[in-house]
């Protein structure tokens, strides 16, 4: 219940601005990175140093600051101090309930996005909070703890292949975003993977347990969804905030996230499609072998109670019952059996009941 | 049935902008205060005072009206003389048969709200209606019973804490719809609790009040979302008002506000849909266990049968009937009764239904 | 059946506007009365007299000329020569088929409501079509039959209380919709009542027929959202006519309306829903119900078929069964026919079967 | 299933403009009629000498040219050259799969629609296309096959009642579409019928085809509803269409057939809502019937059942039975069963079983 | 599953634009032509030399590019060099997993569709993406592999049958996008084709897997539909594209084939309604008859039983029983018992059990 409300750390009443951070409680380091780069040179500066580094802005480079946990609130609050981030932003940066969504402050853009990955030990999908700060010239990541999405799009600058060294901060968000997106297909693979193999085992064995898995699976798609889906309305409003903070040659880029995005969204939707049709298979299954049994258990019962009752006539102890004393009697009894056995077998066959 | 519709006191036919207060009757004090705020003092007034006390307007200063119990309708409509407030204004402020709603009478706001609460007695979510009237300088609150939920606010007021003694009453109002909306998310965590208790008593002990209880849960979200759905749409039309009842400082937080209403909103959406499911979950596993008692007693009953009528045919009273005469005769069919209930056994083994 | 779809008396290729009454016929007369008013005087004429009255209009005065009864197609035909009103409107009047719906003619609007009123013989709500043509100072309303509902706006007329006798010929049409919008919440406060009642029924004892009557109830909710929802158009597009048809004034009356349909609208959906509950409930119940009696019958009868079967092998007839002869053999096998009863009754406790 | 989709007879690849007759092939004779018309004087002419008088165009007049028949391709080339018709346009009159539509060639309007007929045969709704060009002084008319339906619309021609021989082309096509919307209430009227002959069977006797011919007439309101939609929209485009092609003295006329058409559709939507109401009465009632057998026949089971077990006990053959040798042995024992029936009976009663 | 969703081949965090084919790995040949063709003359060129021939464009002729297989990326990456094609547009082209959408890319329109067809061997419809590029005086396209979709357009060309040599490439882009809309007619009518033998077979002998087929297509439907549906989008986006990529003259044949496309998906839904009413009247048949079988069952066995009990009675061995002297008392019992029989099946007759 807890991945889809989160509690809400903040006391009700505090003043708007206050921040709380809500994840749990954790005593990990904060790690804090700074890159400076422009089509030519790249320099990366970390720990306590950046926010020096970051007071003496280079005008002719980008900055990406990188911070990898938000628990220590009062770091996030000189680095806002120093870079201008309004208090109600970092209130929503270390407060991990957020739904994804995009908010406008005319100085920057402030992105949150939700890094997805399977918890292997629950066997769930988890969501951590990933905040972006897209200004001129700089781009403030935050996450929740530190994770190996973003070292491709590191790599890539090290490197300096592609345009990531030769455009903006704006083609920069991109980049971390795509990479997250990416990311997204992964999981979903895992998750179509699992369909096949429950469908299979739907088909060879059905337990009582597969319906609980599909229903588990149902869960996991609602949360999914919940996650993606509001990414496709923040990249249409990125695409619709002008220059300076989004340059028009972005643009391409950004639609071809928002297809990718759009993939994933339509994938959970057909999965979500086909595991309620897998449940009423299921459940039909389960009902037909159900009545099958039960129909083969009654025709059994049905045709031994007749014979029963016969015998128990010639059971009976009346001092006058001829047929007892004919000498062929009990012989003719068990012909007379076995003719209504035969006769009732004939009609379960006729009307189809075997 | 009396949460979800409200009996109109107000006899049909009666002219609008009669008041008739259509809350249950009450003898509670109806009490009155007011505040006048800014930047450098604050001054707090209560009583009958009050209405004197507006009627000589601070011009340089914030005004807060707040009126906790609302059944005192000559009160409310002196108040709504001073200050010149609409009568189908006044006529909605008693009537607590009011959906959310905001009307712009372009000397002020008219805004309508529900402040939720959880009746432990009856076990069910409350609704209490609290309206709001923003004008140039001043804001009225009304509300049907005192509550502590604006305290805080107050509280800020008078340490002068944030923001909120340097800004405008539409500041004020926002401070007190944040404030009421903090409130949803206690309720919701109440239900998050109880969600996940419930959904361990499924797996556990699955009893037919279980069931029960879900449906209440149900119907308690779609009480819950009827009464906090409208907020959104209040807040964009709030953000759409020009200045000067709602200034554009204000947009931010009013943003961060529906920001918030859109989390509440969508955990009751998710809420519905996890109920939705463990009410799938609990009939299909309900109805699993009663088909497999069945099938056990089935098979019990099926076994017993055939032999049951072996045992009347050696019971019949035939005089010839050779098999009586045979020395091993009865051990012999003993024999035979336990080899055709090995047989069954084997095949409905064979058929999986055991 | 008949509610939901109205005949049309109207032969397919007659020309339009042509005028032919689709209600029942009726030998009920036919009652036509006008009232002239301004804020100083007002004079009521009725009776034939009326159409002579019309002819010779009052500049200063607002006209309200209301007709009880519709099927005297001949009457609506002069009044509508002498208003020169289209012919297609005057053929709406006289066919009560008509939905709910306001149609913009330049000259006048042309409105179509429908009263609604429960109709206790049949147990069903009934609608009644309530047609309003509102033109420059002047206001046609046309019932099917004389109802009480138009009687305190009457009053209010005579006794000049309120703004009615200040305000226009909209002013009035508003009033009229008002009174009818208060009669629909009688309706809805008569329907909460009965679920109520229906709802402890349910829980008490749920027989059959409650599931009927909840699907009554959910058919009465269709047929009342068919004919309330329109109004919320309606009265959209009234509020969107600029003068001299509707005054500015009228808005803030008009928005009061809408707001008191959309609770009716919501209270609809509300309890459309809370039906669909019980009707969920009240099926799980039974189904749960007869699985326990099931599961009970069939409990007995598997405990005793394991001992009849007992008792028949000892009711054989075979010469040589030794445990016949024993002592205390009789005594013996009732001892252990106990024993395998409790075993079964032990092993039904431990599954919790019983 | 071919009434919801219609083979394409053109071979993928074809060109567009390719002419293919895609209705069953016919030897009946294909009609065509020209009737000229204007205020004053009407002027028939039909057969070959049609496609001449086409040619020589009456400025002053207007022209209805009725085709009966579209299986004769060449005819229609012929037409549609002489009165310059797009290819496209002749391509959909002959292809009867399209959907109802209207498209706007600047030249003329073309308007696709379906006439529906009740098949007595088949017990079910076929829809014939109609297609009408309405150009400029001239509307052209294809019929699959000759009906009725235009025979008022004629007669009102000839008698010139009404505006229809004063008014332009584009009313003439408004009539022929309000003539085949009044045909469309008949058949919902045949359907109301059915439906409520179908709910009395329902109350009387329950039987599994009446389920089978709910969900028939739940396939024709499929059917019914997707041929009849489309024209609502057909209607705000022709409105939307400015002069000279629709005038805008038609438009309240326009209105007042879109009027109708919506009542259709919502009558539509009503039956099927009832209808599902109805079979999921009939489902639960049937289910209830059966649980009430099944209840009844295991009850008779259940009691029967220990009753023999005692009648087995004293069948019994030990040589020390006491209870054989007691005077009144087999009277008491009578006496045990009997009350052992009536403790289980009350036990039933109590447990509200019976 | 897979074909809901379609892993991606390229590894996470590559930059856009690198070029990965995700389709199966394949050794056949890439087939590449070019038609150059105007209202005078054509040539076709294919191999290797096609893109020297791209070089040196006619500016009076439209080239058709078409390259059959797309697994040879350096192919795809020549041609987009030569003809600057975005990378994006190319890392689309390559990679399958696209859902059809159309991207502007100002030179030129991106387009992606499906071609779908029946995998008569797996017995599902798959689907093959086919990318269009429409640029000023080109047509790329690329095929998945060789298919016959395209001859009957490549004819035209060639005999010059209709427009296609005399517009430019952006109707040869709708020739080739109406050549696949027809062949989606295709897949329908094999489908409407099952259903009426499905629907044929279930009235017949409904059997447990008629069920798996019918969820089978409607699986089925969602694919289709989740292919075809953005079709109707992508030609309304072309039919706002302005010249020079798409002239006016083409609209109307956009129009044609947009309505093709709406019929398709209409079809599709029908199809989809029919299956779930299939659905649902298998269901309640097979339970129907389930349902008659357990009654007649219990009722044999209910008629026995006190039959059963009688005998039993009689069989008991105590020393006074009365009736077993009697001279016809043997006799008179099977009078009782047939008297019973009859009674009880009088009682089932009534109660209409029978």
């Amino acid at each position: 219940m807890m991945r889809f409300f989160r509690k809400r750390a903040k006391k009700p009443g505090l003043p708007p601005g206050t921040m709380v951070h809500t994840g749990e409680a954790t005593t990990q380091a904060v790690s804090v990175s700074c890159i400076h780069y422009n089509d030519k040179e790249m320099e990366t500066v970390s720990g306590k140093a950046v926010t020096e580094e970051i007071r003496v802005r280079h005008p002719d480079k980008i900055a990406w600051i990188n911070v990898d946990g938000i628990h220590r609130v009062e770091i996030i609050e000189r680095i806002g101090e120093v870079l201008d981030i309004h208090p109600l932003t970092l209130e929503d940066v270390v407060n991990i309930g957020q739904n994804p969504k995009l908010e406008n402050y005319d100085a920057y853009l402030f992105i949150v996005l939700k890094m997805l990955y399977l918890d292997e030990a629950h066997d769930e999908v988890r969501a951590e909070q990933v905040s972006l700060v897209l200004g001129e010239g700089f781009l403030l990541s935050f996450q929740e703890t530190p994770t190996d999405v973003f070292d491709a799009v590191r790599e890539r600058l090290r490197k300096g292949t592609g345009r990531i060294r030769k455009s903006g901060a704006d083609y920069l968000a991109y980049a971390l975003m795509d990479a997250m997106v990416d990311h997204y297909f992964l999981i979903l693979e895992i998750f179509a993977e699992r369909m096949e193999s429950l469908e299979d085992e739907l088909l060879d064995r059905p337990g009582p347990d597969a319906m609980a898995r599909i229903h588990e699976m149902k869960r996991e798609m609602i949360f999914l969804r919940r996650q993606i889906w509001p990414l496709k309305e923040i990249l249409g409003q990125m695409k619709k905030t002008g220059p300076p903070l989004v340059k028009k040659t972005t643009h391409v880029y950004l639609s071809d996230v928002l297809d990718h995005t759009a993939q994933v969204v339509d994938a959970i939707a057909s999965f979500r499609d086909i595991l309620t049709g897998m449940l009423d298979l299921y459940l039909s299954t389960v009902s037909n072998r159900m009545n099958e049994v039960m129909k083969v258990l009654t025709i059994i019962s049905t045709l031994f109670i007749p014979l029963t009752f016969l015998a128990g006539v010639y059971g009976m102890n009346f001092k006058y019952m001829p047929e007892l004393e004919w000498r062929w009697g009990y012989f003719g009894l068990l012909g007379v059996m076995a003719v209504v056995a035969l006769l009732m077998l004939l009609f379960f066959k006729r009307k189809k009941w075997l």
